[in-house]
């Protein structure tokens, strides 16, 4: 396919950037100073990495972009902006026009969807899904294996606007669906699940079931029936395995078959 | 106006793809493999057309860009993104950094604001008017002269993550405002009216008013006045005319006429 | 650093542009006819600036773009997109994918974060703060050192779809926290706080908080206390300085040297 092979001759390539094998690039494309690209990635058009932060626009004398590493197998859709100065796993995969600031860390097969925003310095562990549009504030820690819906909001400001940020942290394998916002220093426990619309002002115990503004627990996880079939649903760990590691076996052969 | 007559010379264009007259496209924007933009199109710069399925991420090799329709008469603004195997109508309007993926079929006159992100995979009607930011899931089905406002996300998941996506049904005339979340499989009936910041969880009558978390009828749309003159202002299509077929002439007139 | 050091080859630079001394401008940003930009400004790549109005796409023939001022000292990020016809004080400084349309008029240090979304034909005071994805609908009015955090929206239409547009008034030093819908009309006083998830439909009282759908009065700003240590944290203007005006010296000092 036309414009989609190789490095396309329209891409800006900084210095110190490092490029593994079989990588493809789109048009466009501005790779600034010290990014480091895994082998087998291939990046959209119009993506910028390795942004300058905001140590350069407060002097650019003298600025030294931080490296960012990406890991190898990235997809990296069009429109998307990584600042320097983090480092994600193998297998990260970006929607469009992703924003993700300095400071951020990303383990295995992050997949974040078009529109999120990373605000940076915050924690991300291995096989987290965030869907579109999704909010990250500074200082949030999550997790292995948890969703995040369309327009959730992790905030971190108690008593906007201060000085004293303090993270939302959410737990393995815990959801949050459409809509919800999580409030300052809030815990999402392993395996809980935030209703779509929830504006969540206490922390929420494992395998709760929270709605509601303010959200409060309405059922236990265990308690939820497919509509489809009545069957359970969660822990959704047993039910779904779609790009998880467990793909084909499932959770409690993986889980046994690695410790 | 410079850089803004003609094709720009910055602009790509891959193979098999076939423009009508008069049409204008701005610098850097990016047209792949397979598109057709009718007559009289306006697309602005930054632009991508016929963005790759996933197909092409999982394997490049022989993979052929499906075909991207696009009516005569298009306004496409700038940063947005279409992706190839879709199908728009005439007079297809898009705002800025607008996501629109496979799978999607649009009629006549569509219009979709700045930010909107539609996942794909959905049917959407005549003369539908999506505001700024706007998030249509999978399968969602959006009939004729329908109004969404901003932030609203239409669900599909009946309990994320899985694989059992049942979209939205919104009828003819339906509107949804500002920051609402539909539930996955719920109908929104002709002419009703969903307040704004509402979650609905389930099925929403013809002409009923609805608002809250979760939503409850509060009244039908005939009961609303307007805050102006006090004069009846639902169902829209009798008081509200700009943009629609029946602009000048009123609903009843166009509608006598049509049939 | 290389690609960020004057004015890119890559800039396209429309007819009658005014630039101030020591600009920087990224890689593909477009300026097009009549944009004004103060000295010492950094503006980064892929930036549209004076986008042409919606009078150009009806007929480009004889279409002058009207002018864009934009003050000294600028700073705005790679993907935003401003259009023709607004004004910008000194110190803007914007986040990545801002949009902001014609006849927008805001005042000193005005800071909108990324992905935020102003209709255009509003007013915006001096030192007001939008944090990430804010959407100002058309006709709003903000004060000086408003803050509004993400996903807020102010809305105008009273009974949507209509042609009686009534925007939004926030006062000077009010908060509205994330996630917020403000309704049509609705004024927010001075230094009041609209929590998170709030559905805003009644006015609100200076030093009032209110909080929930619809929106309640649970408290004055100056009964919350900080978690952290117990003090008063409103009105935030005595406990918050940072790039503000008052910065090192306190609010009081700085208001008695004003005047």
């Amino acid at each position: 396919m036309r414009n989609f092979d190789g490095i396309h001759p329209t891409v800006q390539i900084g210095d110190g950037v490092v490029l593994g094998e079989d990588i493809v690039i789109g048009p466009n494309t501005i790779i600034y100073d010290n990014v480091h690209i895994g082998s087998g990635s291939r990046i959209g058009a119009n993506v910028i990495l390795g942004e300058p932060c905001s140590g350069f626009y407060a002097s650019s004398a003298g600025y030294e972009n931080p490296v960012l590493m990406i890991g190898s197998g990235a997809r990296i859709r069009a429109g998307s902006i990584l600042y320097s100065g983090s480092t994600f796993g193998d297998g990260l995969e970006t929607g469009h026009r992703v924003t993700i600031r300095e400071g951020t860390s990303a383990g295995l097969n992050f997949r974040v969807g078009t529109l999120s925003d990373i605000q940076g310095d915050c924690y991300i562990g291995d096989y987290v899904r965030l869907h579109s549009n999704v909010h990250i504030g500074q200082k949030s820690k999550i997790g292995n294996f948890v969703w995040i819906f369309p327009y959730v909001v992790l905030t971190n400001d108690p008593h906007p606007p201060s000085n004293e940020l303090v993270g939302v942290e959410v737990d393995d394998f815990a959801v949050i669906a459409t809509m919800s916002v999580i409030l300052p220093g809030i815990r999402i426990g392993q395996d809980a699940l935030v209703g779509a619309g929830s504006i969540v002002n206490r922390n929420v115990e494992p395998e709760s079931v929270v709605v509601g503004n303010p959200a409060k627990k309405v059922a236990t996880v265990r308690e939820i029936k497919s509509k489809k079939d009545g069957g359970a649903v969660y822990p959704w760990r047993h039910y779904f395995d779609r790009g998880m590691p467990w793909q084909g076996i499932g959770y409690d052969a993986w889980l046994a078959n690695k410790e």
